[in-house]
């Protein structure tokens, strides 16, 4: 870690947003979690505290990412686009880290992709230049990030048009201790998003609880934090 | 493998269709590999038939799929739906095995999913119900594919509507001691298809030559062969 960061978690009640805030604030960041309701973020953060044996701060989404310098979007996608509207303007500088995948209940295990392919790329679309959007996380299942005593057996691919960004959140996952890989634009966000549905596919299929995927043909540490 | 199957591969001339062709006829199937010459499919195949220590047929792509009872599509993106407009009368009946992946040069390394999201899913509309398509291999790497001396280190996404015709599909990959896995329905071929640009990127991107996937949280046998 070259410096704790302040982070928000926006959805951060939820169970995978839950599971980046306990793992990013133990790696040593400043973790706030954001819900669109304050007493509940408070509520949820002031237990994730408890597990965590630090502060995680809690507020409403806009204060969250008022607070952030890097703000991570973990929220359904009913409600990614509005999500982001909301905060926009405290979002202009900083990195957008954004997990959605575009789900379409109830078939979720069916690869629905949106027109122009992406649900990340039309977020960095919607925020403009200001806004460094990363597309990561989709892939990692919510239940592993959650016990704290085992790492996450996923590899977290990192989509993004600006490098600068793309290394930052790929160090935040060695924080975690989760490899993170360069894949390419945020065009490329498409892939993980669709993987997801094939995960869920999966875990009924094969009836396990969370699957996820390894990158495989890279030498054994080359890989880790790019 | 329940018995040996007759196998056309078109495109065979190509390195994925070679290395496919290869380890399918040392499993003990009856191979023909196709092409649009059939001269250079003859000459291939007889240099095929010299490594695998087998007869590997060669034909015209046309004559290929009429001598299967299987057949699997190697073409580039440019040419698939051609290919399979030339053949289809010869597909009623049977699994055709769609490997295409939707690259766009020279950005193959950015995921460009077409409209509708998966280019196997709209060779299926293009087939209709009496050929029943399944994705696959889109992740192999043909330069693993070739190299016979050693496994292959990626898993299979096999996506398809029918779910016999994905049951054949995993047992000829179990066959060629890969092991496969049911990937949900052909819409979901979107996520295999994306997924190989973000292998091309990583490649470059940490100087590999065949980067793949494996799917993780599986029991150790349980998810082989279906």
């Amino acid at each position: 870690m070259e410096r704790p960061y302040r982070i928000g978690v926006l959805g951060g009640t939820g169970a995978q947003g839950s599971g980046l805030a306990l793992r990013l604030a133990l790696a040593g960041h400043e973790l706030v979690i954001g819900s669109r309701d304050g007493a509940r973020a408070a509520s949820a953060a002031a237990q994730l505290s408890a597990r965590a044996g630090r502060t995680i701060a809690g507020s409403e989404n806009r204060a969250a990412a008022a607070a952030a310098e890097i703000v991570i979007l973990t929220v359904p996608y009913a409600v990614q686009r509005a999500t982001v509207e909301h905060v926009l303007d405290q979002l202009h500088g900083k990195v957008l880290v954004d997990s959605t995948v575009p789900l379409v209940p109830p078939k979720v295990g069916t690869v629905a992709l949106p027109e122009g392919g992406s649900a990340v790329a039309a977020i960095q679309r919607l925020a403009g230049e200001k806004v460094r959007v990363v597309s990561a996380f989709q892939n990692v299942s919510a239940q592993h990030l959650g016990e704290l005593d085992h790492e996450v057996d996923c590899d977290v691919l990192v989509c993004g048009d600006n490098r600068a960004a793309c290394d930052l959140v790929i160090a935040l996952c060695a924080d975690m201790s989760m490899r993170a890989l360069h894949a390419g634009s945020l065009a490329n966000s498409a892939a993980a998003e669709a993987l997801t549905s094939v995960l869920i596919t999966i875990n009924r299929r094969y009836k396990v609880a969370g699957a996820g995927i390894r990158i495989t043909g890279l030498p054994g540490s080359g890989a880790r934090g790019g």
